[in-house]
């Protein structure tokens, strides 16, 4: 029980009351990522607001999880190292209430991190965020991609991903053109972004970042589905403004992050993004 | 023998086609990198129209090379990891058809990866992509370069690098002002470009995950000389194109991705660049 | 004794002699540094006029400490191959008289590299490079930050900077909205710069490594706080520059390194840059 309890943030105070609360709060969000997207990663928590920190060494990285506000826990080049350094983080981040989010990068595809990532799933993360196919793979349910693309789309991943967060207790996001959240009971989708944000690295493992710190910044019982909804609104948001002004992908990706600066409370919780309906 | 011989490419269909070709296919190309440019490698093979896949843990590395459309490796920050992990890729690649491709990053300067580069050798690679001084120390011709730094001229390693084309069956390739490509009985000159992709870093080694996509998109028996002239082609033109708009080198590498994204199959094809004379 | 000592710059010579003559040199900096900002800090390098080279593990850190001009040890992401990377570096750049850089990123807030840069203390680094809790806890005085937060105001550290400088022999850095730069005796101030350096992943470390090219630039006995002062300036002096064009953080760290490599001898030694008062 929490004597903040009325600063909590939950849906329906909207995604720009949690945008908002984060740049307030500026929450420090370890990072156990991989080699190519760990500087865009950490790029884009400045950007938005909040404050990276790239701990992942076995020894440092549990005792970052206790201070931190929230962790990222991402498969994309799971060294020795790494894998130790994640099982010490999120056995501390449990411990100590830090919300932590796990994504599945190139589950499905490759053994080893497939079997990484469902042991990690012992540890209830608070979120979960990948592409259709590693929901599936991750669910027991899909084919693999290959590597890190996203072979299925994001509609047949739905009941897998209901299904996974049931069975985890985690919100489940599915990213793609339109992004599905769900927490088993409640699925929102949000629509709009740019499809630009595919051709950047990173722009969806510098999501995963951002979702962890806009679960921090929402905080309380609804700050897991709250937090993922907005983080995923903001990247909507902001890679549409960044595609206004690219002239290819280069460019998209310095944009994008300007726009992760530039977007408001206003831009994140317009309401066409939240207007697609939800398959049964 | 392949019952798609006829979509083969060879060098008499121009650069240009191998480009279009990739874009059609998008060939999945694993890297085994170093720590400086894996962002900028995976950026420039998603900008000019392939998927990058990054796994390089020993556990996952044969794995994905067996599936992979090509692969390379490079040893620009070889941890004892990444070292496993090469031996393991390539001995998968080789035992699947997989094309590969070998950046001998720094050797002749620095020993321990210069044993390595030789050992990876015997692996039979298919491309051999460097600057002149690392043509020239891994064909044993060499004084070596101080680090990554080209400190021979191109025409000064062509000997060399035929030599080496010739004792290894690998396509050799010396980046510099004018490029030079060879089988050791063929040899081609690529010419133009820009000297601030050197003001880059990963201007050449990114240039080795393309030179792999290439040849993965060339594919049959003069995929690998066809497939590593296109490539230069390729980055000379886009380096043209980004100079033209650029206002230093941060901006250079910027527009160097939005431009491998826009080059076109009559861009990269300019009768110009393969008119330099190849000296004797 | 140096055959060359009327080439060796001091402080009286001013941080524009710094910034040509490392433009002449190109000299070649090794960085064992973190994950994040490695490909930055090699554009920095790149950027500026000097020769990045990032051996960084163990079985060629010493090897290349022996030629490289100056030497960066950078504690962001230490892994245990990096760890025993510093330690041989370090060794090999002392008995070399290769000048080195120490920056302890997050020391104070993790217990592990705490350790690691209080043992390097004993090879003697040339210049010591952080923020304001850094030096502090370095020092022995402060608090620890979250991280690699300034948490420290840059004058609450000024009399730990000049104890830890005295009791090392190292000139020490302490960046922040104004930086002080003290080799225990004398202390300068060097303003400017602008905010949008924070926002930005690596505006400190790269600097660090920049520090270390301007050592090596400057040479001779008052190499080390000419060469420190001058990189604080090349940093003021690109990052008003690129502030002026930027649009947010993206475009900054895109215009930050157009701005290195276009910043002139004239734009660092404004002498409103060191006006300001050193407190007592």
């Amino acid at each position: 029980m929490s004597l903040m309890s009325d600063a909590h943030l939950s849906v329906s105070d909207g995604p720009g009351a949690v945008l908002s609360r984060l740049r307030e709060t500026a929450p420090l969000v370890q990072c156990i990522t991989n080699s190519v997207v760990v500087n865009v990663t950490a790029n884009a928590l400045l950007a938005v607001g909040a404050a990276p920190v790239m701990a992942d060494i076995p020894e440092e990285a549990g005792e970052c999880a206790a201070f931190a506000s929230a962790l990222l826990v991402n498969l994309g080049t799971p060294t020795a190292e790494q894998r130790a350094a994640m099982t010490a983080a999120v056995a501390a981040a449990r411990a100590s209430g830090t919300p932590w989010v796990l994504d599945p990068v190139g589950v499905g595809a490759l053994g080893l991190r497939t079997g990484v990532a469902r042991d990690l799933l012992a540890h209830r993360p608070t979120v979960i965020r990948g592409n259709a196919s590693e929901v599936l793979a991750l669910a027991g349910a899909g084919s693999g991609g290959r590597g890190v693309d996203a072979a299925d789309e994001v509609d047949a991943a739905l009941d897998a991903a209901r299904a996974l967060a049931e069975r985890t207790g985690a919100v489940v996001a599915v990213s793609g053109a339109v992004d599905a959240v769900t927490d088993g009971a409640r699925t929102e989708r949000i629509a709009g972004g740019s499809a630009l944000l595919t051709r950047m690295t990173g722009g969806g493992c510098s999501l995963g970042a951002v979702v962890a710190a806009c679960v921090a910044a929402a905080d309380g019982p609804d700050a897991a589905f709250a937090g993922t909804i907005a983080a995923h609104a903001v990247y909507a948001a902001a890679s549409e403004r960044a595609a206004a002004v690219a002239t290819g992908p280069g460019s998209f990706a310095v944009a994008f992050l300007d726009a992760l600066a530039e977007v408001d409370a206003v831009d994140v919780s317009a309401p066409e993004r939240f207007a697609t309906e939800v398959p049964a």
